[in-house]
């Protein structure tokens, strides 16, 4: 049986539950990192992900640095997404023989300007050739205070879902570079959301200190998928308002001129990268008024959740809608 | 430029050193694993091997339970080389669209019963898409005790140089696949060697316990090259005498039926994965028999630390010699 046959949730099923047997309560799997045991108060927490030429990203399309960076970040995300902070990295690299030495000079110039800017100390990996294409692994490590650790599994009824940033800038950004569209302020803003995202480790760190911040999950495959993520650990349904989508006025110019469908970019465009939170109603007001003077920034509240039975349901001026596209699946569809 | 005109190891010293200013003392680089304190005794150890089609194997030539094994034993193997344990595993995976479930579930398999025995969980990781070569990246966190942790720069001058296992099997195993050989008792002896590597973790555990014994490294690249390794971080030479690298029997056989150059084979043909320690005269014959009692295999002496300026010596039949062919490149030169 060939993969495109299952697709890749269907894989993840397939292949997790082995090793899920035996794990003990005080471990973690399944979230945006896995959770150890340090001793006293603290947790290790540590992610990876794989980037991969032609699927994750096209050299043609992204400078060296903004690639060096991006590959950071997208760890660097997930350690947001756990309330921790990052502690080192480590960086696998399968480099095609041809690639430029001062190519090299750049992704590490972008992946080391990310690292120092956080403190993030590069502590080791692996060099090798690749075949053909450019191949990135990284893996990060952080640490968090075990009992301020914010999990995909804590939603709660009635909860609020808000969003720490913009949603469907990188997904603009991705249709700029693919259609070839011509550059102006608007479309220079979406691309570098796309190629240069700026991982919310300080908003992940001070939602996780507050009261009522209850799931916490980042923003990687758009909100269609990852409020699903939310749903499947949390046993819980997720409305959703699609005008209540913050959407920048970038995006929101270029929506206009090129007719983009706006909310199911913002929902499914994904490489967002912000976090989405759900807070407790009562304790809302508060948490809305601190981050706004914490970070000079609204959050914005999207949705609420709801009994699991309803599962995943969209709003468009209070009637139930239905987006014309689902989040991306690596292998039975096309990429973003 | 091309990194073709600098090499593997160019390329690492091109671009370490940005990333080593401002790391504290007790924070290991360069070692078989990066090392991070963990509090009171224990210290944090991190290693992670990237293996891509085409450079590190051939789909055709290795078996799917096989590769699974060896893409976490290669990473245990590191763990071994600190004298420290295993604790759990993270795997990327980039997999090309057309690969069947079977081949997948096969993989899981081999690298599931490896996991298993060590009782290593694998606690996340990676799954997407490749557009070529099948991807795979290990990283492996283990713990040891944080004064009996080894490194490559420990060994001193008049140490013993003694080795964990045979040398070149794997690297005649590969021999036989690349080159179409016709299987027997040998033969497949050999090839097992190449694709099912053992990690020495409990010889690197028992040597990492005993008196005496100073550095340690795993054969990874062929001791030619992890002899320089040592030389490197301990600021020595080495004298290696060639009828002393241990052979098995099978590979003796097979060099004699092929007319292969065994001391060449055996000192670069690579990927043995045994461990090689340095070790104190004094203390050699109580550690060479309490090896023989506690694993049922002989410790072999191959030479002993020399003063740096001497470099990398061979000596066969008591007079110097050079060997034809040096340890791999992965930029420079073609690949094993």
């Amino acid at each position: 049986m060939k993969l495109a046959a299952i697709g890749e949730f269907g894989f993840i099923g397939r292949f997790s539950p082995p090793f899920l047997q035996g794990l003990g309560e005080n471990v973690g799997i399944g979230d945006d990192c896995a959770v150890i045991p340090w001793g006293g108060d603290l947790s290790l927490v540590v992610t990876t992900d794989l980037l991969i030429e032609d699927i994750h990203f096209l050299r043609a399309k992204i400078s060296p640095e903004d690639l060096g960076h991006k590959s950071l970040a997208v760890n660097l995300s997930d350690i947001g997404a756990m309330g921790a902070t990052p502690l080192c990295a480590f960086l696998s690299l399968g480099i095609p023989a041809d690639l430029d030495v001062e190519w090299l000079d750049g992704f590490f110039l972008g992946f080391r300007r990310l690292a120092d800017s956080w403190r993030v100390q590069l502590l080791g990996g692996d060099t090798t050739r690749s075949p053909g294409p450019l191949v990135v692994n990284v893996a990060v490590l952080g640490q968090g205070l075990t009992d301020k650790l914010k999990y995909r599994s804590s939603a709660r009824k009635e909860d609020l879902i808000v969003v720490t940033g913009f949603l469907g800038d990188s997904g603009g950004g991705l249709k700029i570079l693919l259609e070839g569209l011509p550059g102006d302020g608007d479309a220079d803003y979406l691309v570098r959301s796309h190629n240069r995202p700026e991982p919310h480790l300080a908003e992940g760190a001070w939602l996780a200190a507050q009261e009522g911040v209850h799931a916490l999950i980042d923003v990687s495959d758009g909100i269609d998928s990852d409020l699903k993520r939310i749903m499947e650990r949390s046993r819980c349904g997720c409305l959703v308002n699609l005008e209540d989508l913050p959407v920048s006025p970038a995006l929101g110019r270029a929506a206009a001129r090129y007719q983009w469908a706006l909310p199911e970019l913002a929902a499914c465009g994904g490489e967002d990268y912000c976090l989405l939170a759900t807070v407790a109603k009562e304790d809302y007001p508060a948490l809305e008024a601190g981050f706004k003077r914490r970070f000079n920034k609204p959050l914005a509240t999207i949705g609420s959740i709801i009994e699991p039975e309803e599962g995943l349901r969209y709003l468009s001026r209070g009637q139930p809608v239905a987006l014309s596209r689902a989040g991306f699946d690596h292998f039975s569809s096309r990429e973003r």
